[in-house]
């Protein structure tokens, strides 16, 4: 039941109320008075004035035109600010068909090229190690853990302590919710199977299986599809239902493995810091907000069309469910432990990002596991 | 991994954006210009003009001063919006110890007595039956699985259909996270140890075990303690660890139960209708987007606090974690469906979120099996 407690408030993230300028000084020369709870100045004043100045920024996305949800999610961040704002500050939104530089858009907004970007934190993490545990990482949290890290756990302050040595400001943006493990030609059965398997798995995860004895290559989206046909490769990790539907892997390898690599990818929102810093306080927590907005509704779309989109993949062929096996799992999370630790050694900075996820996922599955893993279980 | 296709661009809720009038009747006498991606206007104009207006409303909460969780949402919305509209709108948020009227809030907000109300919708199922699935339903959706129905679903929508006929403008504005099933003196092995026994469990879930063989019991929070303490009652169902542990029930009853009843309680802004529709779109805008960030930001909340406390509770004692046995969960289950069908044949309206929320919840669990479900399991 919802319940009743002395607990102190919490701080929160923005406390200095400006009083809106423009309006006081005007404020001389008439009498304001209330109707219905609402405070009016008598129509016409003649007033001298700073009037506000209309802010136009670019946003950079790391994502092409129509990317389903992610796109979506810049799309939305922007037209939310430009209406909360009342049309004061408008954000065009550049794909990389126009800026070319998809994996750079951090190195636009920090360099101030573009005063926002739209992208995933672990894409850069040959520049900056410490910065490619704030998406996501293999076993780690899921999205209800991530946020509750995030804005109480200390997150975003470390978030913004990594991201304030690259000039940026960063938000949480945007999350994929869970993603599937990928397709396989073949059931894997055990550890065995596992030698030598050619899957499609880029990043952290690669490195993990490819520490295991699997062979993770690289092929172009586009070549995707006949390889896995022709049997070039073996398996292809690629989002969740509502991305794969269109490739149409569930037609030529029916084994879906669930999720254990991508458990809720976020993606960020960055902003070029001295650009942001000299933003209004009421533009600094509207662009706060949208994000936070974004970051949410993001994941209520991805949820959304995973789900509706995974009903019809169903109907479309018999897909086979499994999970990988034990021993597999195993030897899997010993290569991502020590994949991290070698990753967290690389800088003070990622070693306490690291640490700081570790402990509050030790709570968190504690948590996790007697309320959602029990509720989905019993319901 | 993050990736790129084609999808059309979701409609937002909010399409048209109004030009800043203010500012475009001062526009013909100066010019304009830009420097750095910031459109200025030379500093000192005079202009005939009409300033905005400063709204001061107030707002009723169903829950007393400093309620964990719930108080600090109220609050918190009331913040942003004064924040992000640069102090034009101001938000006064008031206790029942102001108001008098926790279960009213409703009406309050209705008949414009107040203009805002921060409650929980089944709290006026006796007024309205087709409030009350809007916070949670026994064996429901989640909170991923709500969020993704509330504005993915068509929830939104129905919520807005059923609250428009109260002279309400509703919005999601938080979430408690899955609750606990409560605190039993002995373990329940199966249907047989139901009979009779006391527990205090309000509304819905209280006539679910009723019909079961419980006997639902009402006790002033104050005597709690000392009812299950003495046996006068068997069992308490509270809230989560972060509001349970203040109580102490830990101490005198070990067996602690896995929540079934009520798996994420949303509550819900309300606002005045006639006042919402008379708001620029701006300020429209920005109480949305406010509530929609206090929705997301207590979920983390309540997962952060409860993630804690349990972690400390577990240390004061030896508190013994149990899910019903699958007996007592099918005859509560089907006690549900019962009492839900009953419901939704109360009117057109119930009928129709019921219907909507069962479809949802269908595609959704297939959904959650091999993602959350899954994952938590495999991690």
């Amino acid at each position: 039941m919802l319940q009743r407690q002395l607990l102190p408030l919490r701080i929160v993230f923005f406390r200095k109320i400006k009083t809106v300028q423009l309006l006081k000084r005007c404020l001389d020369s008439v009498v304001p008075f209330f109707l219905a709870g609402v405070l009016f100045i008598p129509a016409v004043t003649v007033c001298a004035q700073t009037q506000p100045p209309i802010y136009q920024w670019r946003l950079a996305m790391s994502w092409p035109d129509g990317t389903p949800m992610l796109h979506n999610a810049a799309a939305r961040f922007a037209r939310n600010v430009e209406i909360m704002s009342g049309g004061r500050f408008k954000i065009i939104v550049d794909s990389p068909g126009r800026h070319k530089a998809p994996l750079s858009v951090l190195d636009m907004v920090r360099s101030g090229a573009y005063e926002m970007g739209h992208s995933a934190s672990y894409y850069y993490k040959g520049k900056d190690p410490a910065t490619t545990f704030f998406t996501t990482t293999p076993f780690g949290m899921n999205p209800t853990e991530m946020n509750a890290w995030y804005y109480y756990g200390g997150g975003l302050e470390l978030l913004n302590k990594v991201y304030a040595r690259h000039n940026v400001v960063a938000f949480p943006a945007g999350n994929t919710h869970i993603q599937m493990g990928g397709w396989f030609r073949k059931e894997i059965k055990s550890i065995q199977d596992l030698k030598g398997l050619k899957i499609r798995m880029p990043g952290h995860a690669g490195e993990v299986v490819g520490k295991a004895g699997m062979n993770p290559v690289s092929i172009p989206p586009g070549e995707l599809y006949t390889a896995l046909e022709r049997g070039t490769i073996d398996a292809v990790e690629w989002v969740g239902p509502a991305n794969d539907i269109k490739m149409g892997f569930h037609k030529i390898a029916p084994y879906y493995y669930t999720g254990w690599h991508e458990p809720g990818a976020e993606v960020h929102l960055f902003v070029n810091k001295p650009k942001f810093d000299a933003l209004p306080d009421d533009l600094k927590a509207i662009v706060a907000i949208a994000a936070k907005e974004v970051s949410f509704d993001m994941l209520s779309e991805s949820f959304y069309r995973n789900a509706i989109a995974w009903e019809k993949m169903k109907r479309q062929s018999n897909i086979k469910i499994r999970t990988l096996p034990d021993d597999v799992l195993d030897l899997f999370k010993q290569a991502n432990d020590e994949l991290l630790d070698r990753a967290a050694a690389k800088s003070q900075l990622a070693q306490e990002v690291v640490a700081s996820q570790r402990a509050f996922l030790e709570k968190a599955k504690d948590w996790s596991k007697i309320t959602d893993e029990d509720y989905l279980q019993l319901r």
